[in-house]
């Protein structure tokens, strides 16, 4: 007898479910049912989902079931971060302001997910605003421990099996900081070049649409739908990759366990036939993620906010105060020298693709902190989203609370395909299942 | 006896009104009524307005009056591009799918101008999501012509002093082609320096908030608030400008009167005492609008009309259902390279503002053309668009059929200031007040 058919429909991952559906094994409403157990038994502890309603899920579940295939993630439940539209269900911005708010349109990547047969499990808590002030999700891991944001509830929903894959937003480290923090992959696509209309912006300039899976497969299946594109089976490298490893400036603030994730990432990596090799970048470089996270992130996040600032503060956390606040003291002058600086940045990086097929960097300071009160650092992932690039983190490694601690890769722009390829050699090269997401 | 006095306030400026409020010599709500009168007069012709409540117009007019001075714009009112979200008037997107649509919140730069005191005097008609499809509006100057688009009813509006500003947007050249068309300033910013939350976006990788003004004081004024900068005293050049004149790779494809114009006024520029001098881009350059208009804006309208392509499609336009189908048409592959070479061009044009301090290029193939079933051909502009660098088109010259023929100017990206130095050293030496709009 197969095992893995005793398996419950949520521990599946994402193309393993439209699979099973596709060979007529699994019904979506099964699938969906195994998914609503999965958070009635464990959601009142992680609390990951926030506008959540069963019978939505069902129903569309149900609509599937009686209908031909609609794509490729027919019958795949996903979740969606609470500051992305949704037509059918409340979207709330983590925000007492948007108690209640339905959208009038679904935001084009919702649109995209159901064109493909996707499932809308619900939506996920958020920091509001994606910001920094968290939901009450905790660590799929350790109830104690947050498990970072902004996009805490699909992180947590992903880790904990209550859903194969979730979207979330990153404008410093919104989505691979929770995915390193709770265990699985989590990728932000090249700036620009996945539609995010619709969805809640906090610095438009460097904003970006992600998500986050369980396995290379599934976040390249998601990456299709979203592109537009037909899924192809993935392209493999045609030889080990010359992966470059750069400490960044922040590396004396990491923890151990961070220091040694890339180290032994490293190391394990070059015994496996990479090429490995240090790199450093030009002074530019040095300071770039206070750009982002100060300049360029509090002023256009003073700007979208206008509205809420002047008609609704009083119903803003006493944290984004600050950062309206601190947006309202950089100047013009100052955001614009960010933004160039930026630019120059981007284009100095350029080159250092010629020498390597991807980057190694650290992911993140360490483990998940102790306390919901905050989510963590976003410095080392903020670097890669200011300037662009595709990144992506592995859950690779454990830190001395046993706690995920995600290694960063970091490819160049517009050439995601590449640092998928690169990722999957990685990932068969070092990973192991056993550290992906909570033992079910 | 000042004769100034007697004109009708909405004639007047931006920048004036708030100073004749300042100086008590009007009230905000005798301004609103003077707009509201030449609304009521001409608005059956021009049709500029759409969802347009005068009562909420008064309202705002006199809460203003009640209080203390708010800002620089302070009872100055403004017309809003319909794609522009307003929480207390509906946004409608130029679309039967919006109608009544009501957004719980104000665009950014919408909440931005009502902190500096402005009045949102109502919505302007835009062509259906700020694609082609035209509205009914016609051109102020003659109305069996077309005013441009897509920020049709903001351009009219405002060059037929209905209100002195109007905010719209621009992808392709929607911005200003209409106020060349109609004879108005018009000026889009440099790319994701503005605020765009809560606009509609039709290719978010160019889309760019612009506004249309009768004066580069006011055009400067509106800048300062959207910027959230103190309006200071313009920048006046040291020296006379270094002007490139680029003719672009389709000089061939406009109309005498565009190129006429251009000619005339590197010819008049270089007698005032400017640097003029006629240079050409690279062969990288040739065929930008192709990859601009077709392969970029087209993929990213059917991702971001993915909700609507989907549920509403009987409602769309013939002409909005081609450009998704086109956009379904072009591959990844394909898009992936045009943001590459788009990419490439920006940088590739950097050095060519060591040479010059701003280019002289055509802004349109022509005067507005015949009929209102089309709003004349972004190509021209659109380049600029793509390449995100900020530019600007002066009322400076007519056509055969006295109608208006702009000028455009082009600056470095992220130096938007010295285009606004240029520009007005530009204007002083060859502009024409009488060339400003229609007489009213």
């Amino acid at each position: 007898m197969d095992v893995k058919l005793k398996r419950p429909l949520n521990e599946l991952g994402a193309v393993e479910i439209a699979e099973k559906i596709a060979a007529g094994e699994a019904t979506c409403e099964a699938v969906v049912r195994d998914c609503l157990a999965r958070i009635a038994a464990r959601d009142n502890v992680v609390k990951a989902w926030v506008n959540f309603d069963p019978e939505i899920a069902l129903a569309q579940a149900r609509v599937l079931d009686r209908g031909p295939r609609r794509g490729p993630l027919h019958g795949v439940p996903i979740g969606l971060k609470d500051t992305i539209d949704t037509f059918d269900m409340p979207t709330e911005m983590g925000s007492p302001i948007y108690r209640g708010h339905r959208p009038k349109a679904d935001a084009a990547c919702v649109a995209l997910l159901r064109r493909a047969g996707a499932i809308i499990l619900g939506k996920t808590a958020t920091c509001e605003f994606a910001g920094s002030e968290p939901p009450q999700t905790t660590n799929p891991h350790n109830a104690a421990h947050t498990p970072g944001g902004s996009s805490s509830g699909s992180a947590a929903a992903v880790a904990d099996h209550m859903v194969p894959a979730a979207l979330g937003t990153q404008t410093g480290g919104s989505v691979l900081r929770p995915a390193s923090f709770c265990g699985v992959f989590g990728y932000k696509p090249t700036y620009n070049t996945i539609n995010k209309a619709g969805t809640w912006p906090a610095a438009d300039s460097i904003d970006t649409i992600g998500w986050l899976t369980r396995s290379i497969d599934d976040m390249e299946m998601l990456t299709s739908v979203l592109r537009m594109q037909t899924p192809t089976a993935p392209v493999q490298l045609s030889a080990p990759p010359r992966i470059g490893v750069w400490r960044t400036d922040l590396w004396d603030t990491a923890q151990d366990e961070s220091k040694a994730a890339v180290e032994q990432a490293a190391k394990a990596l070059g015994k496996a036939g990479a090429n490995v090799r240090d790199f450093e970048l030009p002074a530019a470089f040095t300071g770039l993620h206070v750009i982002a996270r100060s300049t360029v992130a509090f002023y256009e996040r003073a700007a979208c906010m206008a509205f809420a600032w002047d008609r609704h503060r009083d119903r803003l956390s006493a944290q984004m105060r600050r950062y309206i606040e601190n947006g309202h003291k950089i100047s013009r002058d100052e955001y614009v020298a960010g933004m160039k600086k930026l630019d120059e940045c981007r284009v100095l990086l350029g080159p250092v693709f010629e020498q390597f097929d991807v980057l190694l960097v650290p992911c993140v300071p360490g483990e998940a902190p102790h306390g919901l009160g905050a989510t963590g650092d976003p410095k080392l992932q903020a670097i890669w989203t200011a300037l662009h690039t595709p990144s992506m983190t592995l859950p690779t490694h454990r830190g001395p609370n046993n706690l995920p601690v995600g290694i960063q890769l970091v490819g160049q722009r517009y050439e995601d395909d590449h640092l998928f390829a690169c990722a999957r050699w990685i990932w068969d090269a070092i990973g192991n299942e056993e550290m992906v997401g909570v033992r079910p």
